[in-house]
């Protein structure tokens, strides 16, 4: 991993064999990053996405292992337990361009992945809901 | 809905029942918003997405009805005769993982929807277009 | 294509017939724009997509023609060899709802396209990769 910062974006390049979330997430450590929100593309050969069923109160998760392209990626960074945190959703073009998407647990990077990330100058926290036991945004300022 | 504003970014949370464009409609007309744009991700239970078919010069629409994920979610927010407009696409990930996407009419949130919208400080119009009848963004300094 | 500019954001209306990655680089080459991200939406009426395979070191490519919704465009503005450089995914959303995606080699607007673009102050390099013979991001400053 690479990365460039200008200002308040970070221009980051993963390179193969890097886990995505894992890569980000230590960016994000190392940098005190509590805030912010991303954009990338690029390719991955594994991933791991999940589907929140509300009556299961669940995820379904897929194991995928191809070639793919990521076709969209965007996630937001906060802080959970004291940690940073990421939340993201991916979608997966294979090679007849069909496309897969979920909620992204990891993935493994083949060719190369270019991110675009803002990064805010305060941090946005997290509180685990007791309902779904979803860690959900805690946005006390400017909330209704 | 709640939310927390970061200089010129807002970090939206929308919860289970909320309108996603129906919400955000409210949040630009309260903080008098007239030009953004927003990503988000997050799961709703249903949607109405569109597609145009330039042909015929009218959008088919389809009502989906089961949990989803938000793939991807990108908008922007202008003024159109008076009031704030909302132009969002959307991808629709299913419990196969299948995407399924279009122009988003409305989407109802499921478990939570996480949402990141800069504003901008200066409002962006829109005029309709008479051959299309669609409002075309008014874009005027800057331009060809 | 008509553009305004509001502090390092373009908003950005390209027309039916206008080709998404050369208005765009060109609208690069003359504002002098060699770093930056957009994310965009609207229709289009024919597409090239790619698909890059690593074991065959490789790009499969598909010409899409029919009426598509851009369900997500995301893309970064560098400069490579001396001129900027854009690297797009594209998913695109045909009549049933279906998505298609991948690498955006190209893309024909049928009705409208809106790009929110937001410009660096500086430039963003890239270097071709020996070994892929892709163009790599350049990151040094800040990288590991």
């Amino acid at each position: 991993m690479k990365y460039f910062v200008l200002g308040s974006t970070y221009i980051v390049r993963l390179d193969a064999g890097e886990k995505i979330i894992e890569t980000l997430k230590a960016l994000c450590e190392r940098d005190a990053i509590g805030g912010g929100f991303f954009n990338g593309l690029g390719a991955v050969g594994e991933a791991e996405i999940g589907h929140f069923d509300p009556e299961s109160n669940g995820y379904s998760w897929v194991r995928l292992s191809d070639p793919y392209e990521i076709v969209s990626l965007y996630g937001n960074i906060t802080v959970a337990d004291g940690k940073p945190f990421i939340h993201a959703h991916i979608a997966l073009g294979d090679n007849t361009f069909a496309v897969r998407g979920g909620h992204l647990k990891e993935a493994v990077v083949s060719v190369t992945c270019e991110v675009t990330l803002t990064r805010f100058r305060d941090d946005i926290g997290r509180t685990k809901d007791g309902a779904s036991g979803l860690w959900k945004l805690a946005l006390d300022p400017g909330g209704d």
